[in-house]
């Protein structure tokens, strides 16, 4: 990879993709429109202040300001690839073909990397590594600009699948936007439950409601940007949810309970669905809990156990015990491992619940 | 404890109550209309078949034959204290009030224990060890009874909560029953979701739908029975989310962002309310992220490693590289232990992301 490379907009993606670019030994040109912002990252190492023709420009701005950057660049560089890293991309595709004579040097891409918190100081060399990475080109994007970006993202450690601009926009809107407006509006009704209530929340309700963590501030970004696609889903959600809840107020009426365990049948289908480690569907793990105490080095010798024996986890969680001062690990084996695991942890002293 | 008891029903729970009395040298006296079931119990060691005059009378069936159940055990046995194990509480001790001249000897109970396999054959001496025992007295039961329980309950290694029924069921609704319907909703949705869009799914999906995995045949009792607490929750919801689409399909109208942010916004704050590890609320751990080989002995080497600096893990967890055969493991640590960890990871050689 020997391209000139700018990054606009040195936050979490920009500067995790300038300290990636470093390791690679390319110094890539940085601009900011915050020259606090744009210090930290070089000081980070993520590359020098931008001078110069880049081959590729990199924008990493937040989706609003995304296309009209696009834009700025495109008219600035005119030997440029231009790509951004925007959660969202038809909008701003169409956005960018209406407002720019250079749209055939514009091609999208979503690296589907980030972390909870944002900024240059959340910035990892290694945030895109082993992430997919979705390149959405449109018809006028000539071909070698899609090879450059699969490129890029392989160099990056990142896992590249391309994509149309609306194909990506429907899939993140099922996959990923619909589940964090249901995890924001569960754990918004936790506002008014009472404490006493809370203290029997279990692992469920945490995983559950885990992603309402999220930023605020991006996420209605993204939202707005892809309300076309997302919309529609929420609005069927709810309407399933306004027809379960009328099967709950009505519970007496024949056809009730059918209407509830029919929901309930096609959760674990569609939960069966979602692929698992490794990119593959879920295997039917092996799942066995271990008790030991809460105390460093207590987790670590199980695991060296395990090691010792041959077994490899395919997962593993540990789980919390309200009130309790020990630790229950679950851990998931293949079912061809597991009689050997259960035997030795068992003769070893190791306590399995 | 020298008490002489009966479990009545030979499942996931009355098998593991079995298994855990057994521990204490206590042999439980089993009951179930299935032969065969029953027999697979007392063959794990869960107890023998009941003769006799029990103190305590465990009543371990399916939620929706639980009341007649209790009503028949506290006329066959007019010394016992009665007692079940059902998720939901109100109406069955609102039809055992009804339903028998005895309900004073009827306490309520509910280990929050489980798994997602039901079953003798799932059944674990250790299944309510360190998880919360509901206790649900009403004002018609001796302060005995409760005693009674909790110290059963305490023995087991359990830990003891008393509420009135509703309560119980006020909660339950909130933090096990809304969760679970919204999950199974959100699976149920993917059963029309592309393979291709599936295949961009990361952890939050996978946290968000992993409770729809549950039994559908149990859920539809525990809901049925619940109908009253969770159908205005689901209700409000499904409302909440009506409004959502709205403003996401009128995206353009004044005040559409502002209600999208908001519901983004109380879920941080909902969300952070849910106790964490220990019982205690979220402390805001320090998280980083090591990449390992996906081999056995990797991660047990890591912990070891965490372990001799005298570090301990407050949480952990696996996460799933789609298509990469490494892996990346996310762990929480102290605040105060973040920088130590961080440097000694780094001087040997770690690799973090």
């Amino acid at each position: 990879m020997s391209h000139s490379i700018k990054i606009v907009g040195t936050g979490l993606l920009g500067t995790s993709l300038g300290l990636a670019l470093a390791r690679h030994g390319i110094v890539a040109g940085l601009t900011n429109r915050s020259k606090a912002s744009l210090r930290l990252a070089i000081e980070y190492g993520a590359g020098e202040e931008f001078a110069g023709d880049p081959d590729l420009v990199i924008v990493c701005v937040p989706p609003d300001i995304t296309a009209e950057t696009v834009i700025s660049e495109l008219e600035q560089h005119p030997g440029a690839i231009v790509t951004d890293v925007a959660s969202v991309k038809s909008e701003i595709a169409a956005a960018i073909a209406a407002g720019s004579e250079h749209a055939e040097r514009y091609i999208g891409s979503h690296p589907m990397a980030g972390r909870e918190k944002g900024g240059a100081g959340s910035a990892r060399a290694d945030l895109f590594f082993a992430r997919p990475w979705v390149i959405t080109p449109t018809e006028q994007n000539p071909q070698v600009a899609t090879t450059l970006i699969r490129d890029f993202a392989l160099q990056l450690g990142a896992l590249p699948t391309v994509m149309s601009p609306q194909e990506h926009d429907s899939a993140v809107a099922a996959v990923s936007h619909l589940p964090q407006l249901v995890a924001s509006s569960l754990a918004a009704r936790l506002i008014s439950t009472d404490e006493s209530q809370l203290s029997l929340a279990g692992q469920g309700l945490r995983d559950t409601a885990r992603i309402a963590a999220s930023d605020p501030d991006l996420w209605v970004q993204i939202l707005s940007q892809n309300a076309a696609s997302v919309a529609p889903l929420i609005s069927q959600l709810a309407q399933e949810l306004e027809q379960l809840g009328a099967s709950l107020a009505e519970i007496e009426l024949p056809g009730s309970l059918a209407k509830i365990h029919s929901i309930l049948e096609r959760g674990n289908e569609g939960v069966a669905r979602i692929p698992g480690k490794h990119g593959g569907k879920y295997v039917d793990y092996h799942q066995m809990t271990v008790v030991i105490d809460d105390s460093p080095g207590a987790l670590a010798s199980l695991l060296t156990f395990i090691g010792d024996i041959g077994v490899n986890l395919e997962d593993l969680k540990l789980e919390h015990s309200p009130g309790a001062q020990i630790g229950l690990v679950e851990i998931q084996v293949l079912p061809s491992a597991a009689d050997h695991l259960t035997k030795q942890l068992t003769e070893n002293g190791w306590r399995l619940v």
